[in-house]
């Protein structure tokens, strides 16, 4: 396969389940971690390696190493590899994304901004998605069962128990308190803004089509996806937490292995379900909009990265993120006739964004 | 369709069921409560009608009645209905599901005491469970997904939260507080000693077949079942407390149709699982033991029937409903060979139990 992303945690879990199941490794990308990459060069022996940093390349062991998003694309398409696991992080992961499919490849997608920013040019029966709460919706999915709404849950992220009046003083290291686990940097602030749960509504918009979305804070992140039967059933994922199960699904059909324990609920005890208001989470102002409109993701994704790099410079406060990103998404009402006009509404978010 | 039993909750839930999908209803049986009976009689006008008791006839306003045990099976066997709903009380359910599924049709089996006793002899291809349990079991099996452990799930009955030495002086009107709902006088009592859940344990095991089966306490009775699948995932079965959920399944193949709102869990806010113990359910002792010797059901059963009459009589106290099951089962160490043997096993626990 071909590994987008191999240093961060789903990369490197996605190596372990490729181990378990002896898949080879064609292409691994990384960014900055060479130190990992080269452990994992070592073990998986690819035959292509791309990092981010022409300035790095001499600290690779490897012959094949290129730098730069082009190389990514470019092998993407020397690969005869048919599967693209792909988690880079942001708006960049859009591209490989797309070449992948492209070139005629499955994708394992958990770069959600590909959807979120080009979810309607992307053919989403090329896509398997490793996420918890995707993976969730897709197993409870039953052919001659009709649905009539489709629930992921939030596990309210790191200020999810804040006192309101002091949400405006929350810093970096605040924010990146994950309640329940270790993420990257971005992700992490997106799920104390809640934007991440919003990206995941708009990604299951596209992955499972027109219907009805929401999303419930369950405290202890082992209920990952609900839904809602049309006969009054509900239906229920639970997992312990960890990518492992959703990556083993995406790299091998139908797979009935074990990859995780079960939840044991006596241990747990009990399990907590609240709403998620704009109260806490402004961003939540514009979910039922933006799920009629979820070609206008492109807007929330650009001025969200922009954002989160200038509260990530402490330029501007944690709640300004979500302002900043609402103000975007009034601002341009804007609908992609193409693929390159997703590209151009990004560019000019991005523009936009900065010289707030 | 043929009912069974149409003056208790099933069978009352089963005629609203009837009448929402237009099923003619050519047989209806019942006991004592003819007024409820002779209304049903008014709005459903049956071919054929049997009671419990012959000195009850005149008042029926039918005529074509008929009374006793024998009755009901020549009402089966002579009608050319398709579907038989059984949710008749105790042992003397399992004649007529023997009688239908012999006359090749199909049985809606609410009467859990003809798989518990029987089971070994019933062709489970016929059956389609009307029980809330195995309804949820059912909904959450995918051909596809290999399972490891169905777990069912209890409210825990009306002493789940009592003093455990005030459980000897328990009285019958203690029993028949269920605390989430309301049920006939055999269950409720069933439900109180945690019997009822030892006996969907059985139900499942022959329905699903050998396998790992258990049961957690559920407090709010919302969740029903849980499949727990050999990759780490858990799925679970959520509805509001209603029988017409199993029952409008039962008759009608790929129902889609609104039966009941789905469950608000963010009305409910938190769900809470305990385990079942020996302490508070002496039942539960054998638990491992008769899952793994099913074929024992038919003791337990009888046993059962007969301390719950003693209690009901005020001739036994609570604690020693469950003590006289036990007994019993340790006594009869037995295997039927054929169905008359299930008589014949059934009697002679019986006889024993009373004189305990």
């Amino acid at each position: 396969m071909i590994l987008l992303g191999s240093t961060g945690s789903i990369g490197v879990n996605t190596l372990l389940i490729a181990k378990k199941f002896s898949l080879n490794i064609d292409v691994l990308v990384a960014g900055k971690n060479i130190d990992l990459l080269n452990q994992q060069i070592k073990e998986f022996d690819p035959r292509v390696v791309v990092i981010a940093d022409e300035l790095d390349i001499h600290k690779v062991n490897h012959k094949n190493v290129e730098a730069g998003n082009e190389a990514i694309l470019r092998a993407i398409e020397s690969s005869e590899c048919e599967l693209v696991v792909n988690a880079l992080v942001g708006f960049l992961g859009l591209a490989p994304t797309l070449k992948a499919i492209e070139c005629n490849k499955q994708v394992a997608l958990a770069n959600k901004e590909s959807l979120v920013a080009g979810g309607e040019f992307v053919d989403v029966n090329k896509i398997q998605p490793i996420d918890s709460e995707h993976f969730g919706l897709w197993y409870l999915l039953q052919e001659n069962k009709k649905h009539k709404k489709m629930v992921i849950t939030a596990s309210g992220g790191a200020f999810r128990n804040w006192d309101l009046n002091k949400l405006k003083n929350a810093t970096l290291a605040d924010a990146l308190k994950h309640p329940n686990w270790s993420m990257g940097q971005k992700i992490t602030i997106d799920s104390a803004t809640m934007t991440n749960k919003l990206f995941e509504l708009l990604e299951a918009r596209w992955l499972f089509g027109k219907g009805v979305y929401d999303a419930v804070i369950e405290t202890n992140s082992l209920i990952h996806a609900l839904i809602e039967f049309e006969d009054g059933s509900t239906t229920a994922h639970f997992a312990n937490a960890s990518m492992q199960l959703p990556i083993a699904h995406a790299l091998k059909q139908n797979m009935n292995e074990k990859i995780l324990p079960n939840v044991d609920l006596l241990k747990i005890g009990s399990l907590e379900f609240k709403q998620i208001n704009s109260d806490r989470y402004a961003i939540w102002e514009i979910k039922e909009d933006i799920l009629k409109n979820p070609h206008r993701g492109v807007v929330i994704n650009a001025a969200n990265e922009v954002a989160i790099e200038k509260f990530v410079a402490n330029k501007i406060s944690f709640l300004d993120i979500s302002k900043e990103v609402i103000q975007a998404y009034k601002k341009f009402d804007v609908k992609a006739k193409n693929i390159s006009d997703i590209f151009e509404i990004d560019k000019e978010v991005r523009k936009w964004s900065k010289q707030l």
